[in-house]
């Protein structure tokens, strides 16, 4: 009893230690901001999945016998195999020894275990990275961040510099990071594209700042509308929100929306004149089925090349990861950001937040070099390289035109056709004069009729998707997010009988 | 010029566009904590010697032929090799085909590559994980999870759930998000160790919290004294303070120093009287020296098994990361935290944090399970496996005792002789009246004596180390922190050699 005051010791008793207990935290003691954080991507509905996924290992008897994971892009979690070319290549960074051994097998034998120019690029990689187990650089890899400005000038046609370039633990480090850094005080104001990736207003709960949404316009494709975002930064300017940053995903997720270049050419007119930081998530611009992606970075160059004085101040940071594309390797929290148009000192800061952070984890960094850095024509491994991209993408297309059909035929809803991105974002035509018992229902429930219809739907199915509600939608609309990753069409099909015997339920 | 009002292209003319450029940001812009977090490890000194490891590169006529980066404890930067364990089950999880190509090689040729255990815990960690590629559970995987709570068991000889364990990013990343949690309003205080490692200064400064720190007894082998903590309480208490958490370091770092069964017994104690959370750093529990490290996990089981009423509320979060020990693995970012004594409620709060972080890295979660359940006696890798870690043992042991001889043989120069950890923290005992030059030129220069110092050793060496003002001293005093990594005598020949030059230089 070592803790026991002298006395006690003294007296040869054991006694109650000489203090009252302090009470446990209760959530009033933790940050506010904390608190009102929401992340519907992984919110109650996902936590109910998963709770329902043990009870389907556990052989409950349940109305279905799987869980089809709809709410997260996540491919790797369904069926997408990885492509060969990134995995053997981090197979080989992990465990260097083996290139040394396959060197001194006979050609025929490395040759079918490993392609020459996987060992090439493995060898080249660790000459600069020395081990993924060391830390490297904070802002990432010189040889990764040089490889990522050349992917971007041959990209864009315009000229991009390592040194603006900053890797990451995918794109959602980089904007928990650079709202921390642009969240100056209370009021401070982040326009945000409606619906919109709950990262965003997350980070911004977070950092206690102020999101301001602009309403994408769904009769139009989910287009954007710079004229509301005129609007809404003299109407927040004027209530006294200082109007900071502007975020544009393009692809839009959850809306698949692709912006076309002259609307992105306003939008950098916008933020010249506002001095707005345009954040430009492109995750997805591998994603493409129809038109065409045009980088943010792009259109400013361009509008720079033509005007540098009324451009020279934009400051465009533009996100891209290994999570989605064809990649598909979320679980390898690979990405980049590039800075463009930011005044030294400020560039400055960001990094000391990149270093606090110590190194993104440095494997990940090697797969942004294997992502923007392929197998080139004539190389052993570019054809199954091709070949396996290609079904990737075939696979997306068929997957989203079919899930798209399912729901232009479902009564009562409405969906726009995909352009690109991993999902689709349907809206649940229900009014309270067709559906009275529905909203009734709701009321009684303290639901609204997406969270109602997106659980009856996992109860009933198995299916998991995420409420339109954790993305922001006009009010009195309603809508679902889900991927169009699960393979095959059987949980397409149980879906439409679902909804179908759901409107007869509550439709007068 | 798609940008321009109507009126302009009627016109047919090329116009400015109709704005007024705004200017970009500065600094006064950004949110001021970031601005005032500080990160030494990776502060003025390393990247100083950033940029001279460049002009090493390109020939530039130095004083040294290479930089000897004793600043950060980055094993695998400098000679340590990762151990084969690890990398070949990583290598397996980065290419699952391997392994069927494997299985259909003959025995000889297989166990040549790999031994046969590896591919069985692959193969296991594979089932769980599905891919490394896709994203796991936000808390982490279920297995690995599972692991960490029987070794804490087994370690501690009490139970563990692995419901309370959270895998993490490297232990940084659990630091970041919990004192992002705890931080509620301004006047939020964290009791840390001076001198403490600065991740937790930064992490504090992000959150507009107050520091307050406890003097370690640098005369006592840096032993922490529970008296002036009571003593901290009860005056920040009184100035307005909440008083909210209490962050040990065990083994300490920057000191090395190993705490006493007793005194972590009596932190407790004061944790229960106050209602601290106890944050219990303890990534080097493994580079032990002298002395017996106990977890506070286990002392606080003690605790509670003989008085469940007086510490049933206490808080305690155990970090450990795959970085130090003899893993080294710096970069493949692993880690983990226990919870202990957390309300559902709270504990909801950390995990949605986790949600919006959506995963640690996967095969950083895979490593902590190689790391806490390692090959056992008679498998395949157990002799191999034991044989390496016994080496890095020995060498970082050699290797701190070299180095704590030549600070003892220093003119001015005490240290404390290592317990724990991968650094020494030596003292410069320097006074005004002795080096009254020293003094004058720091003035001028408006460095601190040990900034000087280190900035000197540096540019005369390459020893690249890192000031004690960045870890936190008693005032007037000047230390030096360095890590003992470095290979070889060399470098601590070319410090002594750097030191009494510069003793002789300035002593009068």
């Amino acid at each position: 009893m070592l803790r026991l005051p002298k006395v006690s010791r003294v007296l040869g008793r054991r006694f109650r230690s000489a203090f009252v207990a302090a009470p446990r935290l209760t959530t009033s003691d933790l940050n506010r901001s904390t608190i009102e954080a929401k992340y519907a991507v992984r919110g109650k509905i996902p936590i109910r999945a998963d709770e329902l996924r043990q009870e389907v290992k556990q052989n409950e008897k349940l109305a279905f016998d799987e869980i089809v994971s709809a709410n997260i892009g996540n491919p790797q979690q369904l069926d997408q195999t990885p492509l060969s070319w990134y995995r053997q290549t981090l197979s080989l960074l992990q465990y260097p020894v083996l290139i040394d051994k396959l060197q001194k097998m006979d050609e025929t034998t490395r040759n079918a275990l490993y392609p020459a120019d996987v060992i090439e690029r493995a060898s080249k990689l660790l000459k600069s990275l020395g081990s993924v187990g060391a830390y490297s650089l904070s802002q990432g890899d010189q040889v990764v961040r040089e490889s990522v400005a050349n992917f971007i000038a041959k990209r864009d046609g315009y000229p991009a510099s390592a040194d603006n370039i900053f890797l990451t633990g995918g794109a959602s480090a980089a904007v928990l990071y650079l709202i921390q850094v642009l969240s100056q005080g209370g009021n401070l104001g982040f326009l945000i594209p409606i619906p919109q990736y709950p990262l965003y207003t997350a980070s911004i709960a977070l950092n206690n700042a102020t999101p301001i949404g602009y309403f994408l316009d769904e009769a139009n494709d989910w287009s954007t509308d710079p004229k509301q975002i005129r609007r809404l930064i003299k109407e927040n300017t004027e209530k006294g929100v200082d109007v900071k940053s502007l975020v544009i995903i393009n692809p839009g997720n959850p809306t698949g929306a692709i912006l076309l270049e002259s609307d992105i050419a306003e939008l950098i007119d916008i933020a010249a004149e506002h001095g707005l930081v345009v954040i430009a998530d492109e995750v997805y611009q591998e994603n493409v089925f129809h038109g065409k992606f045009v980088s943010a970075k792009k259109v400013l160059a361009k509008l720079l090349e033509k005007d540098p004085e009324q451009y020279g101040n934009v400051q465009l940071v533009s996100l891209h990861s290994t999570s989605k594309g064809v990649s598909g390797e979320c679980g390898q929290r690979g990405g980049y950001m590039e800075l463009v148009g930011f005044s030294k000192d400020v560039q400055d800061v960001i990094f000391k937040l990149a270093c606090i952070n110590l190194c993104p984890v440095v494997t990940g960094q090697a797969l942004v070099e294997l992502m923007i850095n392929p197998p080139q024509k004539g190389s052993p491994s570019y054809d199954l390289y091709h070949k396996e991209i290609s079904k990737i993408h075939e696979a997306l297309d068929e997957r989203a035109t079919r899930l798209h059909e399912a729901f232009s035929k479902m009564s009562d809803v409405e969906c726009n056709k995909p352009q690109g991105a991993m999902y689709l974002f349907p809206s649940l035509n229900f009014k309270e004069s067709t559906y009275p018992q529905l909203f009734k229902k709701c009321e009684a429930d303290d639901l609204t009729v997406d969270e109602f219809y997106c659980s009856e739907l996992l109860e009933n199915t198995g299916i998991c998707c995420v409420p339109g509600s954790g993305f922001g939608q006009v009010p009195g609309t309603h809508h679902v997010r889900t991927t169009f990753l699960p393979p095959g069409t059987e949980w397409i099909d149980k879906w439409e009988k679902f909804h179908e015997k759901f409107v007869k339920e509550y439709k007068i």
